[in-house]
């Protein structure tokens, strides 16, 4: 059995730094720190660089999920040192230092089938709300996600947290807005974008007769100009209330995603 | 025209406090420091007991706001004492302490008249999901919401931020599961629960027939077995991905809101 005790420790010292996209761009590694997100990487195929066990903190998840690691990967850590390896307020008793994979770029959409509706996402900025995304685009069978112009990685600690672990199913395309509208526009995509003015309502839009793809914009401000020309139909979710006058973009996503879903499978 | 030059200052001090629900609940006031909020606010008949402004930071929206203000609840601050009033990480340039409005109970919700569907969060524990769902539930028309067994108050500064404001629409009534229940049961509102092993699919319930209420439950955990027992229908939000098998609550409930809506109005 391996085990750390000190603060010092290299290892300990990388799992801190590995909250910082530049440190995870520069070693290739990302950190997991709960089990159901270890999980779901490991399904993927995700490799572990090593990992911090903590006997006094593991649950019988992080339990049965230690029987699968190579004993060699794993070092026992008390639940001081924990709590600073994990970026959780409650660290678990299991955190993994993974290998990143490969970006997936706008080629290996090309070359990937397309089995559903796409989801963009362009120039997001909320970890929290990318993270979010993906898991309800999962939930509701949208295979494909393209994340443009994003300054953020997949492997950010909020964006895996959110996804609660869809960010490892390896269907997420990061690219730029030109390369993803050429893509489109070759494919025959239709481009339906939210957009607070669009003139036409949400449930005016038939998603059982072509493919499609939701583009969704910045949290602020919405779609910029440039993807106003590119889209075929601006659509604006109905809202009828009193005040409010916009909804936040994980949710105006979901309410796309599941009206697609609906019309597709239970219309 | 009055300035405030001390950290030490009584007000600024109060400020702080107030950020503590216990606070909050002693003093009778509660802190909005953001145009949009402040502005749904005072259009609800929210009272401003003082207010502090920082000519620094004001946007226009800040100055339009300060103008319908009376001169005397004024006090002028600088950008570091207005950074210790504020809760943000990037202060506004108007703060202001609010006077809270009586609490509503479901003595009031008997007393309203019905227009929509209701919305019923049983238990929930993080104000960013309670204030999202109210954001969306005045976007889809729902104008009555239950606040059911929560330890949290409508003036958490987390729940404002996440409402937009749409919290200060007087149709939030609060009560315990109980109160909830009967009130339901004598005004033949049928209760319908998401549940994640509801045995209904959401696309199979009829919103047009009667009025509904629609139930959520605890981020963690989902609705207690006592709720589940009250339902009248357990529902599903289909589900067909690879590994996702739970949507965000505030995510769920929007997908519920506006399939409602969407039967009511655009069916």
């Amino acid at each position: 059995m391996q085990e750390i005790t000190s603060f010092q420790n290299s290892k300990i010292k990388l799992a801190n730094r590995l909250v910082n996209k530049r440190q995870r761009d520069k070693e290739k590694l990302f950190l997991v720190d709960y089990a159901r997100d270890l999980n779901r990487a490991l399904d993927n195929q995700y490799q572990v660089e090593f990992a911090f066990f903590c006997e006094a903190l593991a649950t019988e998840d992080d339990k049965v999920l230690l029987s699968q690691l190579d004993d060699n990967l794993v070092y026992h850590v008390n639940s001081d040192l924990m709590a600073k390896a994990s970026y959780r307020q409650n660290p678990s008793g299991l955190v993994a230092i993974m290998q990143q994979k490969p970006l997936l770029t706008v080629t290996s959409l090309q070359n990937s089938e397309l089995t559903s509706n796409i989801l963009a996402l362009v120039d997001l900025r909320k970890p929290g709300n990318i993270g979010a995304l993906l898991r309800t685009a999962d939930s509701a069978g949208f295979t494909s996600i393209c994340l443009i112009d994003s300054a953020l990685d997949i492997y950010n600690p909020n964006i895996i947290r959110a996804s609660t672990g869809t960010v490892f199913l390896d269907n997420i395309y990061q690219m730029t807005s030109d390369e993803a509208v050429i893509f489109f526009k070759e494919n025959n995509i239709s481009i339906v974008a939210a957009h607070l003015e669009g003139q036409q309502s949400l449930y005016d839009i038939d998603f059982r007769s072509e493919h499609k793809v939701i583009v969704l914009g910045t949290e602020d401000t919405g779609l910029n100009e440039e993807w106003v020309g590119f889209s075929n139909e601006l659509v604006k979710i109905p809202m009828i209330g009193q005040v409010s006058d916009s909804l936040n973009v994980s949710v105006s996503g979901a309410i796309f995603m599941y009206e697609a879903l609906r019309q597709q499978q239970f219309g």
